[in-house]
């Protein structure tokens, strides 16, 4: 079970975690920006580019070679602070050095705070494909915090945002419908949004739980992602990335109309999500054009079976349906409807 | 949990397994001699090179890449087909590639048999150093048959039978007593030795089922093996390498002298086993001007922690102790004895 310690007194927080242990060696793994947060530097530092362009199988080896050359042992502690990236690639190499060494995730952004840093999926990208080799190995320890927010860029913001909608879809109606009244451009509320994050990793918590290697439930937190991560792939192909939790934002739209045509999820609901994204996640950049292509990265997912399209899908907010079979002409249907509301 | 098989029909439980898992493809992994026991070749078949020295980075990827190309997904199914390099190696590809493929071992050593294809285990070597990468991930079934063994060569057995012994020593000394009277030129019999295996094994199973990650009482498996890890490492150092059952044979004496000469393990049976060990494995390659290097290796084990050395020991036969600190100069002793056991 990951301990999870929601907190803005981060530096106290991880002093009592490295001296729990009595570690040999704490060693931290950064990004170019987030070791910035570290001063002064401390003596075991590693370094890595950030972006998901540098989270490759060659920056795992200069990773396990800095380990060794550290004197890394078993009796070690990893702490990877920085946004996911960071915190699947230097799990990832924790996990394997030795066959495993004690590690604990520092979130600096909202979206690793929500998901990535929890849960224990760790990984690299792997043949042009994303997360593609890595393992189900959870951090001992997270701390969540909203510290690392107020010099986050906003688009980073709305990206974390995404998956803490996806998280509300999943659970709780009313909490869904606060998050729809969310308004980026107001000041963060740090004790509030620490509360939310606390609600909102719950929800991933206890599914984790009850399947941590994602042989079922664990599914359901797919929601959106069946549909957005094909967004995410294609961007990626065609040199012109965007955002995850974009991505992630239109498959929860795409999704929800599915889930409509389907399994009738009320159409109000559809609304309701579909204009909030259409206000906050713009920049739609695929048309009709791009359906095949599109078609062709959902019937890849790793998560597919007998390259046919499965979807997390929703007959109201709270109540998720894993493993939905869609066809191509209802996904082409529903990509319709999105544009249609994203007025694109 | 792991499913263990014994059964010399190794063809038919097999193909017991592959039809159970709705599988919509079965890749096999076998190294270029083990690869010719399947006859007529299977459509997705992976071959690699033997020896440790091919237990690569760049082997997984190359493992990594060919399952990229067959389209494995997280609905098919590896068999490991192989002694241990293929099991470790196959293993760690198969529970890496997309966060985890489901694996089967067949091991076709005694020491696969024994030890690398169960208790989850995997990894390869990296930076000059033994399973330095690695995960415990256990295969979801384990095929044991004596059946790969009529056309072993006999060192391959002696390496094998030293797991055997170890696991004797750990538990039961009838059994050891039993081990010592074993003649190495009398044909295998089958049924017999598969029992022994069968007991064995268990031996093994059961302190994996109490310890999986190898916090505590998993070391106990690494009886004979902190010293028997320096043997093998710096014969392989010095580009002669030694089969890792003789390291661990010479290890096995010089641990229970250890044993003797700080829990008072009866001389008695440090005799006997000194004995079996001088009669069977002999060649070894050291003498007392390689004990510094031999130190500074059990130094830098994987189990080791602040630069100490150290061992799991006995008191008697079947009563183990873990994490038992011993000075250089025990060492020093133990292997001086032991050269003297040699006669060597």
């Amino acid at each position: 079970m990951q301990n999870l310690i929601f907190t803005n007194e981060v530096k106290a927080a991880i002093e009592r975690l490295e001296h729990d242990g009595a570690h040999n060696i704490t060693v931290w793994i950064a990004d170019v920006n987030t070791a910035r947060l570290l001063s002064p530097a401390p003596p075991h530092l590693i370094t890595i580019g950030d972006g998901d362009e540098n989270k490759t199988l060659e920056t795992v080896t200069r990773v396990w070679d800095e380990m060794e050359r550290m004197g890394v042992t078993r009796h070690s502690l990893v702490i990877n602070l920085g946004g996911g990236m960071v915190t699947d690639l230097g799990g990832w190499a924790a996990a394997t050095f030795k066959r495993g060494v004690r590690f604990i995730n520092v979130p600096t952004t909202l979206l690793g705070a929500v998901d990535a840093a929890v849960g224990g999926k760790t990984g690299i990208n792997y043949g042009g494909l994303k997360n593609e080799i890595g393992a189900f190995a959870p951090a001992s320890d997270v701390i969540i915090s909203t510290c690392f927010f107020d010099t986050l860029p906003l688009q980073e913001m709305k990206s974390g945002f995404a998956e803490v909608l996806k998280h509300a879809m999943l659970s709780d109606h009313d909490e869904f419908l606060r998050l729809l009244d969310h308004d980026f451009s107001a000041p963060i509320n740090h004790d509030d949004l620490l509360e939310r994050l606390r609600r909102s990793v719950q929800v991933k918590v206890d599914i984790v739980a009850r399947d941590p290697n994602e042989q079922g439930e664990r599914k359901a937190l797919n929601l959106g992602h069946t549909v957005g991560h094909a967004f995410e792939s294609l961007a990626m192909k065609r040199g012109k990335p965007v955002p995850h939790g974009y991505a992630v934002a239109w498959g929860l739209v795409t999704e929800a109309v599915l889930s409509h045509l389907l399994l009738k999820f009320p159409s109000e609901d559809v609304h309701r999500l579909g204009n909030f994204v259409r206000d906050n996640y713009r920049d739609f950049p695929f048309n009709c054009d791009d359906y095949d292509d599109l078609l062709a990265l959902m019937r890849h997912d790793k998560k597919s079976r007998d390259g046919e399209i499965t979807c997390t899908l929703l007959t109201v907010i709270g109540d998720y349906r894993i493993d939905q079979t869609v066809t191509p002409d209802d996904v082409t249907a529903a990509l319709d409807i999105l544009r249609d509301q994203l007025g694109v």
